[in-house]
């Protein structure tokens, strides 16, 4: 089975792919002596389709446990329901010799690393990911949060997870849509570090939901070597990442919620700074065509509906940017599997590249 | 100036002690290049005396800054106060260049260092603290947090400040009840590390606001080593510091808040502790005197009001306290400045302790 190992000195640890690694979980977290309770965080749909088999693999370790469902969407980042699942925690017994497992997409990912960064000043805790996004991305790296009203993931921790569970197999029961919006952040890590994986992400058949453990795993290595050279974001790799994501957030914040899932408004905005590379980085336009048709061929979206104005996405859009003397740092792409951080992007270079998106 | 240096790698800092080092507070943070903007978190009480001070040298640094007052007491110790505290800060156009001040005592540091630790994910802050107890104990050491309804200090993160700036002459300004509580700290600190300070507590005025900025600093530097033995209270030695608490927090918990100030319930909680280690760990009935003596030399309160049963304070003792094997972790002396973890503490003993407590 492929492992992905994250060398963060005393915080690393293992990234597990296999299909149907679910159904073990639990002798895989028991391995880790993590504590003497864990609390299973997940969402009502996830619980639903998944919960069960955990909760049969940690009784088949011998590991008590409670367990914990949440609503369902973003709304859930919030402070109200950490404050909940707190207090539902500590009513359940769980303490400072706890863990924390989170099974589940992004949003039951982040806000339960959260919970796991501050119950007791910290416990373990362990990503199950469930969704292409949360397997590939938000599981690997540490970053866990939650929104405020005004913008989203402006509180959280950094806090390393002690064991991740991929397993591709549970992919097949998301949604068509939700299922192919995944792909968005796939792409996004291809194209930053891994030029050739963009040829045989061209090759998968988009409508089967068996995606290879190897290139789930390839993938995931990406982020966690772009993880290792820059565990805290402050060295500027980690930045890399955010490719696609500038402009893509501005979009998602400009339609109501749900409305756009955030892998299609990546790919909007991953489409936006193809647009910039060129005009900016040499990028050839057979390199974005190339990239650009991957995120056709996975159904993504790459025009962005007149509805949405563009003032509207620059407005969100510069909310939590800063445009320091003009500029804004920006990633943009010399050729495929070569990013960078660049500080030439101005507020009119993105109205144009937002204005390109219009043409299909 | 005393400074004591608080050795902890890549997070060690400096506490400066130093009588109307308020006033001159910005330069000492200017110094750091902690960000672009501080936001000073405070409590109306603290707001009125000192607020104006060190807005004004802030000022005089040239540190932008926004203020943000709090309601003085435990309750703020809450999820709502921090959720509203960080969509304050955002409001007020903090981000991750940003840094947190908290000037306060013991709730305001607990409260504004959590804040700071979730913030954007982190950002630096300085504390700089108003009460003996801030002083000597809570500001220096890196626990922060808040109080979920079920429990105190259940919810929070180690973040270490980046500096902490003591100013005695602060402490003049505290009504005499306060000002005395908080040398059930000091005494504790004295009591498990350093016999030859309890001569020197004994030596001091307790009419008189002015403590020696030496005598703080030397107080400060027995947490900050025993801090750098055991960062993160997993090695046992930081355990030391509950000397007194465990019977304290239990006493604490079974008064109506406000009634009795945390310092006096330490004390009744240290009479009770010198109590156990002379019946367990051969603490001489002198030593123990001594100590007692001292207590009473700050009016601070040794006898336990009849109308607190001991069973409640058994049983608000026991709600976050494990009896394993029908023992307890339990901090006892074997002589004055030498403390031990024992696990030889039964219920029963407790109970004793706590009714050992009625006779004067």
């Amino acid at each position: 089975m492929p492992v992905v190992h994250v060398d963060l000195a005393e915080r690393s640890y293992d990234v597990i792919v296999e299909t149907g690694i679910l159904s073990s979980a639990g002798s895989s977290i028991s391995a880790l002596r993590l504590g003497s309770k864990a609390a299973v965080i997940s969402d009502e749909n996830v619980d639903t389709h998944h919960g069960d088999r955990l909760a049969a693999s940690l009784d088949a370790a011998g590991i008590p446990y409670s367990r914990h469902v949440i609503p369902a969407g973003e709304s859930s980042k919030s402070f109200e329901q950490v404050a909940s699942l707190c207090s539902e925690l500590a009513a359940a017994g769980n303490d400072r010799s706890s863990f924390v497992i989170a099974l589940g997409g992004g949003v039951v990912g982040d806000l339960a690393g959260f919970v796991a960064a501050i119950f007791y000043r910290g416990v373990p805790f362990v990503q199950i990911p469930t969704t292409i996004v949360a397997q590939v991305d938000s599981s690997v790296g540490g970053k866990t949060g939650i929104n405020l009203p005004v913008g989203k993931n402006l509180v959280g921790s950094f806090h390393q997870p002690r064991l991740v569970l991929v397993d591709p197999e549970v992919l097949r029961t998301l949604p068509s849509r939700e299922f192919l919006e995944g792909f968005a952040e796939v792409i996004k890590h291809a194209a930053i570090r891994d030029a050739p994986m963009l040829d045989e992400l061209a090759q998968l058949d988009p409508t089967s939901p068996d995606v290879p453990a190897d290139l789930i795993a390839r993938n995931i290595a990406i982020k966690a070597r772009i993880v290792e050279a820059d565990e805290l974001e402050t060295a500027g790799t980690r930045a890399l990442l955010n490719f696609g994501h500038t402009i893509g957030h501005g979009i998602e914040a400009a339609v109501p919620y749900g409305e756009m899932l955030h892998g299609e408004a990546i790919s909007l905005g991953l489409r936006a700074a193809l647009y910039l590379s060129c005009k900016q980085a040499g990028l050839s336009q057979d390199a974005a065509q190339s990239v650009y048709r991957l995120l056709e061929h996975f159904s993504l979206p790459t025009v962005l509906p007149e509805k949405i104005s563009t003032d509207t996405v620059m407005e969100r859009l510069s909310r939590d940017k800063k445009f320091s003397a003009g500029a804004i740092r920006f990633v943009l792409l010399r050729e495929p599997g070569d990013a960078f951080l660049a500080d030439t992007v101005s507020k009119k270079d993105l109205e144009d590249a937002i204005n390109a998106l219009r043409q299909a």
